[in-house]
C-alpha cells in the first residue's frame, strides 16, 4: 500500500477533526484567544536515516522535523514529546548518541521534553510530537493573487549531498562540507516562522521538495504559482556538485527533501519589512497550477521528488529541463 | 536492555523538562492560567498486541490507553495524534479495521484527530498522543497521611482474561464474556479523572497493575499506603475463573495491567461528596512503603506484575499470599 492509499483509508474512519481540518502542516485547536499547534513525524532508522548520520544527528533531527512543522504553522515551539522502539540488540553508544542528540536540539530550540515512552520493536523507531502555540495560525490554505512567492535560506544541499555520498562521487572538501551540513545538520526555521505569523498569507516547510510544496499551497489556497528559476536560491557548493552527480542544478533545488527551509507567500507591500533573509522566486497569481519560466520558456512545474532523479545507464541524472 | 535502563539513560540527557517532571502518567506546561497536559504511549501490534484482539479493538485502545493518562491527571482530553508504523504487506481489511477502531474511540471521548503520521516499518506500529486541559493537574506526589485509598470499577478481569485466552482454559461463556470485555474493549475513566482533579490529593491509571501503581503514589508522594485486601473490588467472574487458572484472585486483581481504572487517594470528608461508583481500599499514613493485610495478617505489598505470576511445573501459579 502506497503512503496516500493509507492515509485516505485512515481519513475515511476518522470524522472528528481539529478546528482545521487535516492537510496542513500540523494539526490546530483553539484554546481560548490562541492556537495550540501540534505535530507529530515518525523516523524509521532502516528506511528514513542514510548510513552516514551519527546518532546525535539522528536525534537532532527528530526534533527539527517536527518544530520546523510547528514553525511553519507561525507558531513558537513549547514542547516535545517522543516514543522510541528499540530493537533486542541495540547498541548502547548509538542509543546513547540519539538521547544526546534530542537533549542538544531540546537546549538549541528552548523547549522541554514533556512525555517519553520506549518499547521494543524490530526497528529502531523514534516517533516526534511537538506543540506550539500562536495567536494568529499561518496555513498553506492562504495564498491570494499578487502576493509573491518567498523561500527562506538555499535549496538543493541536502539532496546533493545524498548523492554525493550515496554513489560515493569525488568531490572538493569545500563542497562536501557545505552539502552534508544540510543533509546532517539542518536546523528549523523558527524565528522565521514565528515573524511570518501576522504577515505571510501561507507557509510550508520544504520536506518533500520545493516543486512538491508549491503544488501543495496552490491546491490548498485555489490559485496559480508562477516561480523564476533563475531566482531559486542555489549555492555555489549544489553548482560544483550538480557536474559531478550529473544532474541540473534546478532539478536538484526543486526535488531536495528535508531542507526544512520555509517558502511563503506575502503581499509585497509587507514584503520589504521582513527583518530576515529570504529571496522572492515568483508570484501568486489567479489560476490554478504552478508554473516555472526557464531562460524565457514558461512551463508547468513538474512534482519532483529525489526519486524521480533516476539514474540514467550513462550514469548520469534524466533531465527534467533539458 | 530493559526498558528503565533505557528511560535513565535519556534522562541524563533530557535537561530540559516541562512545569511537572516527567515520571507522571502525563507531561504538563502551564498556558495562561490552565494546564495542557500531554502523553504518548506506543503500540507495537508483535509484543503488545494478544493475538485475539480484533484490529478494531487494536485502534479503540490506542485511544484508551492515552486518554486514560490523560484523565489521571485529572484532564479532560481535547485532542489526538498518531503515528502509523506500517509494513509494506500489511492486510488492507486489518488497517481498515484499526482505522475504525481509532475513529470510535474518537467519537466515544468526543475528540478530534489533530494529526496523523504514516511510514514504512518492519511491525505494524500505532504511536498514540493524547492532549488535555485541566485548571488543577492532578499528580502522583500530592498523597497525603490521613487520605483515604480508592480505586474505580473493579480489578483482575483484564488478567484473568488473558490467561484464559493464553491457556485455553476452560470457563463459562458468563465468566470469559465478563473478562474479555476489559481485556478486549477496556474504557478510560474520563468523567471520573475531571470530577477528581480539584478534589483528590493523588491519582494514577491502572496501567501496570494495582501494586505498582500504589508503590508509585508511594515513593512519589514520600508517605506510606496500607490496604485491606478484602476490600479490593474483585468480580465475581474472577474468583471463579482464578480457580481453573490456578491462581490467588488477589495476586490476579494486584498484578492486573491495562485496567485503565484510576486509583487515587482523598480527604476522608471529600470522598462522600464523589458522585461516581468507588471502592475505599486503604489508607496513607506518615511514613514510607506500601503493605496489605490478608485476613489480620499484616505484610508487605510485593510490586506484582503478570510476568511474576510464572506457571509452576504442576499447571499452577506460584502464590504470593499463600
Amino acid at each position: 500500500m502506497r503512503e496516500s492509499e493509507i492515509i485516505n483509508l485512515f481519513l475515511r474512519h476518522l470524522k472528528r477533526q481539529g478546528n482545521l481540518p487535516l492537510g496542513d502542516d500540523a494539526g490546530a485547536i483553539k484554546l481560548g484567544d490562541e492556537w495550540l499547534v501540534a505535530t507529530n513525524d515518525m523516523l524509521v532508522r532502516k528506511t528514513d536515516v542514510p548510513g552516514i548520520m551519527t546518532p546525535e544527528q539522528v536525534g537532532f533531527k527528530a526534533v527539527t522535523m517536527n518544530v520546523s512543522d510547528v514553525a511553519a504553522m507561525g507558531a513558537r515551539p513549547i514542547g516535545f514529546l517522543f516514543s522510541l522502539g528499540v530493537p533486542g540488540d541495540v547498541n548502547v553508544e548509538y542509543l546513547e548518541g540519539v538521547a544526546r542528540g534530542i537533549g542538544k536540539a531540546l537546549e538549541f530550540y528552548g523547549i522541554p521534553v514533556l512525555s517519553a515512552d520506549t518499547n521494543e520493536a524490530d526497528d529502531l523507531i523514534i516517533d516526534g510530537i511537538a506543540l506550539g502555540r500562536t495567536r494568529r495560525l499561518l496555513t498553506r490554505s492562504g495564498a491570494r493573487p499578487g502576493d509573491l512567492v518567498c523561500v527562506t535560506g538555499d535549496l538543493g544541499r541536502a539532496l546533493a549531498g545524498l548523492l554525493v555520498w550515496k554513489h560515493e562521487l569525488k568531490v572538493k572538501a569545500r563542497v562536501r562540507n557545505a552539502l552534508y551540513e544540510k543533509l546532517l545538520e539542518p536546523r528549523a526555521r523558527v524565528e522565521e516562522g514565528t515573524a511570518l505569523s501576522g504577515v505571510a498569507t501561507s507557509a510550508i516547510d520544504v520536506s518533500d521538495g520545493l516543486s512538491k510544496e508549491l503544488h501543495v499551497i496552490a491546491e490548498m489556497s485555489g490559485v496559480g504559482i508562477e516561480v523564476e528559476a533563475e531566482r531559486i536560491p542555489v549555492r555555489r557548493e549544489v553548482l560544483e556538485a550538480a557536474e559531478v552527480i550529473g544532474a541540473e542544478p534546478l532539478s536538484l533545488a526543486l526535488a531536495s527533501g528535508e531542507e526544512f527551509e520555509l517558502t511563503f507567500t506575502i503581499r509585497p507591500e509587507l514584503a520589504e519589512s521582513l527583518d530576515f533573509e529570504c529571496t522572492v522566486i515568483g508570484r501568486v497569481f489567479s489560476g490554478a497550477g504552478v508554473y516555472i519560466t526557464t531562460e524565457g520558456k514558461r512551463q508547468e512545474m513538474p512534482v519532483l521528488g529525489w526519486e524521480h532523479l533516476s539514474r540514467g545507464e550513462n550514469g548520469t541524472y534524466r533531465g527534467v529541463f533539458r
